[in-house]
């Protein structure tokens, strides 16, 4: 049984030109045994957002700390702490962090989609 | 794009000879179209506890908040808001509230496993 905080894993950052200020983790993958979906936990710092993109898996994402919003391809919505956020294959998204604070997120992928 | 706060989801309850004070609640999983993997959010109050069992499905467990402890079939580990628990097929696992407030953790099995 793995039992680790998410600050305890070393970040990746991926600042590009089409994010700002968002690492990722992997929290629970492949490398321990996770054979069918991978747990990551992003943070983004305020003022930051994730690439707007989509791609054929899902999402399924668990908001914990932090207000951000989440654009759905029409529009944005406002998220916090305790929301889930369902997002199908090929839907277009974005997160961006629309508070004061690092937004913290969990974001699970199924198996065959890249880790990180 | 599904998005909801877990407080707007119904929730079911666990008291039994086996557990006391767990709710649980279908955040993400098959009805929303989720065809790989499912996302439940359960609480447990002070004093509470979810079965100690094992299964032939696998956990990933993220704590939101509140304190608890995470029995591995040897001992118990103190968890907290941030901390991810892989609980491979087959171990025995329990969680309990270990602390004053309501303890309440993401948990994700992939399909063809209960999902409440």
């Amino acid at each position: 049984m793995k039992i680790v905080h998410y600050e305890e894993i070393e970040a990746k950052n991926f600042d590009s030109d089409l994010a700002r200020g968002v690492t990722g983790r992997v929290l629970i993958g492949s490398a321990d045994g996770a054979e069918n979906f991978c747990m990551r936990l992003f943070t983004i710092e305020p003022g930051g957002f994730s690439p707007r993109h989509s791609h054929p898996w899902e999402h399924e994402i668990f908001f914990h700390v932090g207000h951000g919003a989440v654009w759905d391809g029409e529009g944005w919505t406002v998220v916090g702490p305790g929301v889930a956020v369902f997002v199908p294959p090929g839907v277009e998204h974005q997160v961006k962090n629309a508070g004061h604070v690092p937004l913290a997120f969990a974001c699970l992928i199924p198996k065959g989609a890249p880790e990180l």
